[in-house]
């Protein structure tokens, strides 16, 4: 029976010079910075990295540049976020032949479905998919989320690997956590950096935090510090998570401001140009210099 | 100045014999059927032709293949429902070649956006687009809808030039009219055909009807008869069109309904195959049966 | 079989002093109004009238008060909207003792509810009750509206007579029509003024609009050229109507400006005081100005 | 400064003999168990006590006996949940006359309202309770919930005292402790009981757990296993939570599972009737008989 998969996987913010050119050399930067953090893999093309936003031929370039940049020093998970079928196992494909491990797959999230249909188209993605297959949760983007009894169904299929439970519900999770735990090389990751503590002080494998692209050995300390239960330091860093959250995913006050904030912040680290794709534009010269005040007041830049 | 598109525009369902190959036989069966039925042009790739779950070469097969065989006898809307702006408007470009006269295009629909950046997007796709522009109001499906302050403002785009509206809140659509009438040229179509008889007695252009694939003529007499202020015979067509509504949608008993029972009766009626492309799945034997009785109980089917 | 219940109903707002005060006057002098303007009966409580804002010894007030100064010249239907079963039949027979004829039930708008279980409540309701009911359907307040399945089960019970449906949605109004076409003592009303042209002009036997506080004949007339078939003056006078909407209940610009500025224009006409029960306030006077400048604008105020 | 309202306090079921007659012994039994299990308060008429439900006479009966009852041994909240600031606040004067401490009001339901609106409201009914104010999150049931920038003004009423947090949104709740931690006599009390281990870890200072109506020592003694920080502890209580969660409330596979399961093993446990107020009927004895074997499997009932 293999490991579950477990850490930091950060959904990589995808640089961009514009809207169908990737800003190469930001990528590569952006990699090794994540990856002198010490996370334990990377989740390319989530919606931190405006997957759906982004065009099929450019994300198959953000995945074969950076599986090659990666050149498997850590594993790599890929969002499929095709509201088509032929074009999700098309990305599949890609995925598999550029050396990734794991596909994250999103529900279609146009057409209405009904649970035994998402079950449904599920199981027809994973026998098509050419890697395992991990959940991806977010009703908020979806419409649609992975019920309970889905999940059960779906624990069937040995290539569904794991859950990416980007649903905020806690509730959920922990469900979820109680019905696979007959399968212990079940994953489930949670999405939101502000419940990677208490995910993986009761049970869950791993996150996938946004903020791993700014400050990845923050995320990867505090996951360390809950796998081994040292809760004094867990509350010190969980603090620092939320007071980086509240901070700077704030700026620009709307349902995009977690995105714009975030690729500016990266811009403003030096990290990776801000351009950031439709429906979105980068932030204002007033927004952007309100980014690098706040990213100064919790410390994530000198100055 | 133009004058506003008008009159009937089916929603062409999509003909296919599996998840990634045209029914090219059915596809040129069931165009004749709707010209033969009067209908004033064709609108492809809509949510009825399920445009979002096809592959992005199929789509394109889709409108080279239409264009050919109307041979511009009416004109042609395809639907834009990419949910990245460089692919959206690579399939209006494939659209302007084949000779198609508009595209409709949705809004962006997974990442969260308010009415501002849904504006702006639409503002630089029109500035993009080979091919003039309608918007696609369906909130149900894209999370958002067009806010009357955005179509205001959209107003000022010579190449917005009508809304397909199938949000089914006929208040909002009367506050559009009212909005629109100082751009003579701007239509409003109205997408379910349940509202076809108010909406042109009322003031709308016309109508993309899912039942015209089936019964084109149906919906182009009742047309007629709302622009011309027949209050009998649109009361007695109205009445028609909610009965097949009522006997033939509700087959199956989900959200999917509309979308699996239409295709099943196109395939009752000789017309095509009743492949469905994922999340749906046809419809099993004894649904087709139900299906069959039901079009033979409201007079689409003899007996 | 006795004839279904028809034609205008107004949603009486309820004229305050303040927030546990009627005003007595502002109360004699509306009903006066939309009587001279020649309705055909009065619906109290109802959402317009602020029902679920005011206290139980107030709601007994005003149906008390209303009756007496109707005094059977037109019949009146009282708004039900008390989550508690037992306080929701307190004042049926408040209203029954009253002489008032009808009530209208809303589903219990806090807990979750399945469709049976709301069927269930209403049949209950209606075997308690001293009053025939009708079905309040507005699931944008009560997040639950009343399904196909369960209009369908609710005609089995005869003291259920008739649907206000204030749900925006005109496809659902036409299968009710449908469904319901078997009682042809059973009413279907609908709420939003904006939809009474074609609600009556498809088979709806009435309106329920708020903006007869302000202006019943218009109504009055709108809803006698629709039943006469006159199509030409249903148009004129809905374009009214729509203008109307737009230009007043737009003002305030939130979920809230209906409510408030309705009450603000009847205090602009000199019919009552503009007090609005929490959880709302009364327009500044600036707001004031604006509405009353629009009322002049749609030629309900002279000046 | 006061300290801030800490520990477990129950969401008391109404033990009802009919819709309107309560069940005196089981009240007074359903209290003396909770005391038993060390509980630090009670919390009458929430969403689980079916408040919203119960007639004002009921409601004020209810809080005038448990008040009685407890004698003050432990302090008392009690929700208000009516649609009406009059009737509202009349709730707030019994309760305060009863000897209770403390009320918690939600947003009024019915009506739309905006954050503004919301915090307005809160103001108005802080300034007439006789009583000191919790807010009472769960916009699943009311529609709108406490933004953040709602909790910000009210943080400046000082008898705002503290939020019970229904809303399941565990980022949400990390915002509002670091918001509030300027206000140290300001509580933060989880409800989902699913989520009392990791809120307590990270910083509220308690819950309301309907479950503690069942057994109340378990969620007592969680309580206190993560006040200490004692991680093991934590753990294999929270497990047992969760399968309990799992194992009851899911009996009736709907959105009244949990109020119907609760009851329905209230009496298994022979505390009181299970006779549960509209909109809501019991259990059949099938799905009774499957509640009392689902007790036995988790351990609360004997066998």
């Amino acid at each position: 029976m293999t490991q579950p998969i477990a850490g930091i996987f950060p959904p990589l913010a995808t640089p961009l010079l514009d809207r169908d050119t990737l800003d190469v050399a930001g990528l590569e930067r952006l990699i090794e910075h994540v990856l002198a953090g010490g996370v334990h893999g990377l989740f390319l093309l989530g919606t931190t990295g405006e997957g759906p936003s982004l065009s099929q031929r450019l994300k198959a370039e953000v995945v074969e540049r950076a599986c090659r940049q990666v050149a498997r020093r850590v594993p790599i998970m890929v969002g499929v976020t095709d509201p088509s079928f032929v074009d999700a196992i098309a990305l599949a494909h890609t995925t598999g032949k550029a050396g990734a491990e794991h596909v994250v797959i999103a529900p279609p999230y146009y057409m209405p479905i009904s649970q035994p249909e998402l079950a449904a188209y599920i199981e027809r993605f994973a026998a098509a998919s050419p890697l395992p297959v991990l959940l991806y949760n977010l009703p908020s983007f979806t419409k649609v989320g992975f019920g309970l009894e889905t999940i059960r169904r779906l624990l069937q299929t040995p290539r569904v690997v794991g859950l990416k439970d980007s649903g905020r519900d806690m509730t959920y999770q922990h469900s979820v956590l109680r019905i696979t735990a007959a399968r212990p090389d079940f994953s489930v990751l949670v999405g939101p950096e502000e419940l990677l503590a208490e995910a993986v002080l009761l049970g869950a494998h791993g996150a996938m935090c946004g903020g791993a692209n700014m400050a990845p050995k923050l995320y990867v300390d505090l996951y360390n510090a809950a796998r081994a239960g040292d809760l004094a330091r867990v509350r010190d860093l969980h603090d620092r998570v939320i007071r980086i959250s509240d901070a700077i995913y704030s700026v620009g006050g709307s349902g995009s401001s977690y995105f714009r904030s975030l690729k500016c912040a990266l811009a403003c680290l030096g990290l990776c140009d801000d351009f950031i794709a439709e429906p979105y534009e980068r932030f204002s010269p007033n927004e952007r210099e309100l980014v690098r005040q706040r990213l100064r007041d919790v410390g994530l830049l000198g100055g």
